[in-house]
């Protein structure tokens, strides 16, 4: 959802289709096998309802499912790692880039993989915080125990001494603010996936206009479930700024 | 799997059918719609593996699936709730009891109920924790952060004085240690479902002696699983004190 707010942001007459998977949500604590057999079915269901181009919004599917989906499917597929990626090797000064993520995606090594590609002369320091996304789910965002629990996965990457974290996990910039305060006074980059893929997704439409001119502009924005609870109305009200109507399915 | 292991202890030549929906786990955050859905699933392949009758081995599945389950099958369908209802109205003597469990068990309402029916001159009061199941799945069962958590949890509770408290979800037996020392000095019962459920099948087996004798003795236990991880591999073992062969199907 903060990657389809991002979307809406830059290109708010873009429709987008959008399907979250609250029924078998979280992925991040799930096998590799479990997330690629998800994301397969979920981009079928996407295509199967005249998606045109695929954003995986989610860093532990696009972590361990990115290739297989474009080897599979014809359209476009954009992720959020590889905008993140390019960001941090840009935003670092020190060289020492930090990545928060899920189990599933740190234990990946897709961050330090291609980060390696680009700039083998950087160091990556990631740490997996499988606490985060139950904490935001929870609305514990500004909570002390939060502030605890954050501490505590922080201190490591704090003594490595980034100076670019990467918050890969579409969970993460809702604890943006908690963040930036727990990794000290020195200013730190935080890296927003959720907004990096969509201004790569926007440079794309820029650079590929008979591409663009075929996509649905205009048409309302359709947000599918696989389940809908009070706890997932609250927290899209609470991402967009709005109610946002669930499509369950 | 507290619920199996406790079945083992106390029918250690019982064959266990177990089934842990791993790659869909955690209930407790979804809705009751979803979860009835699985847990008929889950009932249909645990019947065609020869299962002889069910234990509904997880409170938030138990609290809003139990009487569709028995509706449409013809087994024993024993559950995680009704058991631990009877304990804690036996071990009250203030008659006021606490709850904990998760969203998805606190909110269908099920143990007041249960204990209304049953003894309607004693006061509940539920809390529901949905941080404790990711905090035992990640391991910290003795950290400082789990007992702050707890602490913001359990404080209601205390101010009502209860003297029995119902562990309504069967990750939180692996917590009990802290969870007594967090409600303070004066000893309170806690209700550990999965110990009452097991006590409940095997009285229910030296009644019905027929039945008994028709299941599986000897026979090895089966522990399949929608999702295999390491921390699910961990929790076993950690559960039985010994590694438990996880089948992937």
């Amino acid at each position: 959802m903060t990657v389809a707010r991002a979307v809406e942001s830059l290109l708010p007459d873009l429709q987008i289709l959008y399907y979250g998977d609250l029924a078998r949500t979280p992925y991040g604590s799930k096998s590799p096998e479990t997330i690629i057999d998800y994301s397969i079915t979920n981009t079928e269901f996407l295509l199967n309802h005249g998606a045109q181009a695929i954003i995986i919004a989610c860093n532990s599917a696009a972590s361990v499912a990115s290739e297989i989906l474009r080897q599979k499917f014809e359209v476009p597929i954009f992720e959020v790692i590889s905008p993140a990626v390019d960001r941090a090797i840009t935003a670092t000064h020190s060289g020492n880039i930090g990545i928060i993520g899920t189990r599933a995606t740190v234990r990946s090594e897709i961050y330090e993989q291609k980060i390696m590609q680009k700039a083998p002369e950087l160091r990556v320091f990631s740490k997996a915080c499988p606490l985060l996304v139950p904490l935001v789910e929870e609305g514990w965002i500004d909570a002390r125990e939060t502030k605890m629990i954050l501490r505590k996965y922080l201190s490591p990457l704090k003594q490595k001494q980034i100076d670019t974290l990467v918050l890969g996990c579409t969970h993460y910039p809702l604890l943006k603010n908690l963040i930036q305060h727990r990794m000290g006074k020195k200013k730190i980059s935080l890296i927003d996936s959720s907004i990096e893929v969509a201004l790569t997704l926007q440079r794309y439409l820029n650079k590929n206009p008979d591409f663009n001119k075929n996509l649905q502009y205009g048409s309302v924005s359709k947000y599918f479930v696989s389940d809908i609870t009070k706890a997932a109305t609250n927290t899209a009200e609470k991402i967009f700024g709005r109610p946002i109507g669930l499509i369950k399915v």
